[in-house]
This record gives C-alpha cells, structure tokens and sequence, in this order.
C-alpha cells in the first residue's frame, strides 16, 4: 500500500492511496481524513485503506485521478515527533572530520539520535527556502520509518513491530551554522530548517525482500543539479537499524503514534558509490586532493531523491526541491 | 483567561476554562475540543472562550463544576513543537560543572535551546515513571509559552506579539544519562523523560505587571517531599527572555501554532533563594563544603512547583507528582 497526503487548506492535509505504479489515486477521506489521524487508529484503518488500495491497483477505484507528486505534502504534512538517527557511521566520521570534531569510539556501539522539529514538515516538491546562502545549505538523503504507539523499554524485537510505514527524507542541513551551534551542548535548532519526505510513505509488504526486517537494501540514488551525486545502498554499513534506534529512543519514555525515526544520511565505505549529501563529498576531496572543490548548494541548485526496485520504478516517488532564497513576507 | 485540558479517552483531552481562584472549571468543548485546536484558530476562538471565562468568574456559568487538578492533562496533552531554553545561566553554570563540561562565552550571548519530545507529555499530578533509580532523577521547575504561527525570521519585537499563554513546567531529566548522552554531540534524547506542565496555562493579562512583555517577574516555589528546595525570582537573571528564545528557535524555519518555548531551569545568582533542581542544590553543596549531600530523587519521593501572585494565591495550580518505579506492561 502507498500512501501520500494532498496539500489542502488543513495543516493535516487529505489522505489518499497511490496505486503501485504512482500514476493514479484515490481520496480516502471517507475511511480517515488524514494520515496523521489513520497511524492513531492503525490497527483498525488499515484493512479499509487495503481494500481500497487493492480496488485501485486493479483499475477498479471509482474517483480515482492522476498521481500528481507536486500536489503533495510530505506523507506526514507534520507529526508529533521526528528522532533523526545517524546509523552509517561513515557519514558521521566523514562530516565530523571536516568540521574538526571527534568521533568518540561510544559511537560504534551506542546508537546517536536527535530530536528534531516536526510542527512543519516542507512538501516533497516545495522550495527550501533559506534566508542566506552563506549558512551552508547541504541536502542529506536518508530512509524513514513511521510507528505506531511504542511502549517505553521496548526490546529490538518487539520495537520491529511497531514500524509500519517507511519514505525517504532529504533532512537539509546548514553546515555553517553547525559548529557554534553543536559547541553548546544541546544539539542541532536553527542549523536543521524543515525537513521534506517523499511523496509517498509505504507498507513494508511492498518493499519484499528488500525490507530485510530492519532496514531498507537497495540503493538511495541522489543528485544536485540533474547530476548523479552518489547511489549508496542503504543496506550496507548500517551500524544501527531501525528496531535498534527505536529501542533506544525509546529508553526513557513512550513514543506516541506517528513517530518518525531517521536513519540519518546514507553513506557506504565504498567511495565510489558517492555520496547522499554534499558535505561527505567535499570531505572525500579535501582527503584525496587537500582542497574542498565542490561547492555546497546556492539559489537555483535542485535536489532530487528517489530509490528503484529490482525491476528500475520508483518506489516512493522522487524528492525533487530548489532552493531559494528566502524572503519574509513574500 | 485560565485553561486546562480534562482527560479523556482522545489524546488531546477535552478543554475546559478553570475560575481565576482555581475553584470551578466550565467545558468549551462545545466552542472548540482541545487547546492544540484552539492554538490554531486562536484569532478566532479566544473571544468565544473569554465570554465563557467571564461568564465563569461572575458565577453565571451553567454546568460549572469542581476543578479537581488529579483530573487534568498538561495544557497540551501533546504539541506538534516544545523547544526548551536555558536562560538563566547561573544553572547552566552549576550543572556544567557538576558534570565537569565547559561553559562557552558563546552562551552569554547566544540563546541555547534542545528540541524536547512533545508527542507525549503527562500530567501535573501524573507519576514519574523511571525505570531505573541510578539514571538520576532530577526535576527542573521553568516557566514556558505557548505561542500562535510565529514566521521564519522573526524579529524579538515581533516574536513578542506571539505569546499567548503561559504555565508551569517540570522539565524531568535523568542527570546520569547525560554526560554520555551529550558526549555524542546530539544533544538529549533519553536523558530527557516525558515532561509536565502546570494544571491551568493563562493568558498574560491574567499575571499584571509581573509580565513585563517578555518574562514572568515572580519567584517559582518548588518542593521535594513537601520540603522547600527553593524560590528563586524567574524575573532575575534571565539572560534571554521569551520574545529573544523564540526569535532565536524561528531563525531558520517558522514555527507552529502551539509550539512550546520553555525559559529553562530557573535560576537566581542570590543561593539565599535556593534552587529550582537538585543538581544545582548539589554542587553549591560541593563547593561549600567539597561533597554533595543531598541526593536525587527516589522512588516514592514528591515534587511541588507553584508560583503565588502578590495575594498569596496559585496562578497556574500547581505541579505535584511523585517519582515511581516503571513497570513494563503494568
């Protein structure tokens, strides 16, 4: 089952199902009217969004109408929490060596998260508005899950249960504003703007084998500008997978319906994949040549993000975003 | 304007107008159902709630009732946003350098803030449930606001026409998690537990000259074990008030209806007053005398935060919980 949210006057948007192919849809605001409300009542929305998934797919929907991924809000428009992991720890040592931080051995064997904001998610196809270019925009391509209600002290075998849905995030990043920002202690605030998911979330049945229970294996392919960037697989050189963040974000306290868990930017030892964010990439040339040459995102500069079945169709729909100056007001 | 939220079987409650003295509470669900909505189309609902409130404290309300605070969520049982602040930096000061960290001149001048967990807060009168007693349970007694849609950008003047409502906060935290949980750089996530708000949040016309547009001027009385830890003035020594937070947390993005802004840990450089956690409590101790004599909170042990206008009486109710073992399943 796909599901995708329409923009509509309510902050929640409107739930619909896309078919399989992502070429048509169907409203199904008569079963839940959005996909915040339907994660609160899984366990009894889900046999009814499947049947009308089922009628869709077999070209029986009445009402249906074309897929269009620009009319669309991220899956979740906004949610109760996001937890941002950062389970490929090449990634991690990558980033923090270019902005001369340490990479404590805690890291290998304790999983890191950060809460970060989910009051206002942006729509797979909307600008990334940001105020000034100077701040170091970076996109950083990621896979997603969403919950259902978790108890507090939830084993990794039982926290596999709870994940029902999973997408794609581009979690845009201000490099620059980074480092003054982790030096206080608290974590990241203003250098993490709003986050974009894919246009579609999707059921675990529909990812087969390449849901291996606790991650996603196949390649996450970006690009910047219409140019490949990297296509690490999302499979590989994962520390931490997402029964385990879970489990660990969920320590001290429940996680309500709805939670989001990141598994932070994709990233293989494998250079030669590339890269899911430019930072790794810059990092990678400083390495090899002593000098960062590509530069990180401008006004004008695209993102996309989309991941392939074995068979080459998208699975949840591409994030394609510019960015944008930002003007109050405007 | 005083507002509370009943508990109810839905997860933002039902919302209710508590008297100005805490005594009788009239439903407005029949105007809007919870808060979180409220917060949305504040422009538009306050006006129908103040005739209600007034309607209320002239004793002409029909189907007024008791106000029972054991019956109560937070304000916000959930929000879509709780940023929390650390303005009074003679606590940051004392909890640094009890968990031997550094403290950045940075922080005198630039506001810091984590993005908290708001998917599931518990009530004024709800248990602590920890699992484990040395995680080292702490309170941290702060004031916070609930503001409307606050625009990416915003200056401090205009952050200032946001603030709606203010309360009470427990800001529970586990002080032996932290150090490694900090040493990872992503702020807190599992030191952090679910956080509690006061029975009643106000409308600032509700607390006079003790606000003065951008923080409350009255001390924050709080008790462990129905003893006095402190009363320190949340009107001093607050180096970055609630319009300069919130202009600080929109830098980047805008922020929702219903987002939470918390001061921090209230904190006087006067030690006459005492302190509004425990940890601060410690490390006086240990730098008088070279130990920390008093410990964190036990099983079974209680917490009291109040604030009292000029006359003596409670402006938001107060928060009264008691810490307990958590049981999974139980």
């Amino acid at each position: 089952m796909k599901l995708a949210t329409l923009k509509t006057a309510h902050s929640d948007g409107e739930l619909i199902i896309v078919s399989r192919d992502l070429r048509t849809a169907v409203s199904a605001k008569a079963i839940v009217p959005s996909l915040r409300e339907a994660m609160e009542r899984w366990t009894m929305i889900e046999p009814r969004l499947r049947l009308l998934s089922d009628s869709l797919n077999a070209g029986q929907a009445s009402s249906s109408f074309v897929f269009e991924p620009g009319k669309v809000e991220s899956p979740l428009p906004r949610t109760f929490q996001w937890c941002d992991g950062s389970a490929y720890l090449h990634h991690a040592e990558l980033v923090r060596k270019a902005r001369n931080a340490e990479m404590p051995e805690q890291l290998y064997h304790d999983p890191m998260l950060y809460q970060g904001a989910s009051d206002s998610f942006i729509g797979p196809r909307d600008p990334i508005l940001v105020a000034d270019e100077s701040w170091g925009i970076d996109l950083e391509a990621e896979v997603a899950v969403v919950t259902d209600d978790v108890p507090m002290g939830v084993s990794v075998e039982q926290a596999r249960t709870h994940i029902k849905l999973v997408m794609l995030v581009n979690d845009v990043s201000l490099r620059n504003l980074m480092p003054s920002e982790l030096a206080k202690g608290f974590g990241f605030l203003v250098s993490k703007p709003s986050t974009a998911f894919s246009p579609v979330a999707v059921t675990l049945d529909e990812l087969g084998a390449a849901w291996d229970g606790g991650k996603l294996c196949l390649p996450l392919v970006s690009h910047v500008n219409r140019e490949l960037l990297g296509r690490p697989d999302a499979g590989k050189d994962c520390y931490f997978d997402f029964p385990r963040l879970i489990s660990h974000a969920a320590t001290s306290r429940e996680l309500r319906a709805g939670t989001i868990i990141g598994s932070g930017t994709v990233s293989n030892r494998d250079t030669s994949v590339g890269s899911a964010c430019l930072q790794e990439k810059r990092m990678l040339e400083k390495l090899a040549t002593g000098e960062m040459k590509t530069a990180l995102l401008r006004f004008g500069d695209t993102v996309q993000v989309e991941m392939f079945d074995g068979s080459g169709s998208s699975i949840f729909g591409a994030i394609d975003q510019q960015v944008r100056k930002y003007v109050p007001g405007a």
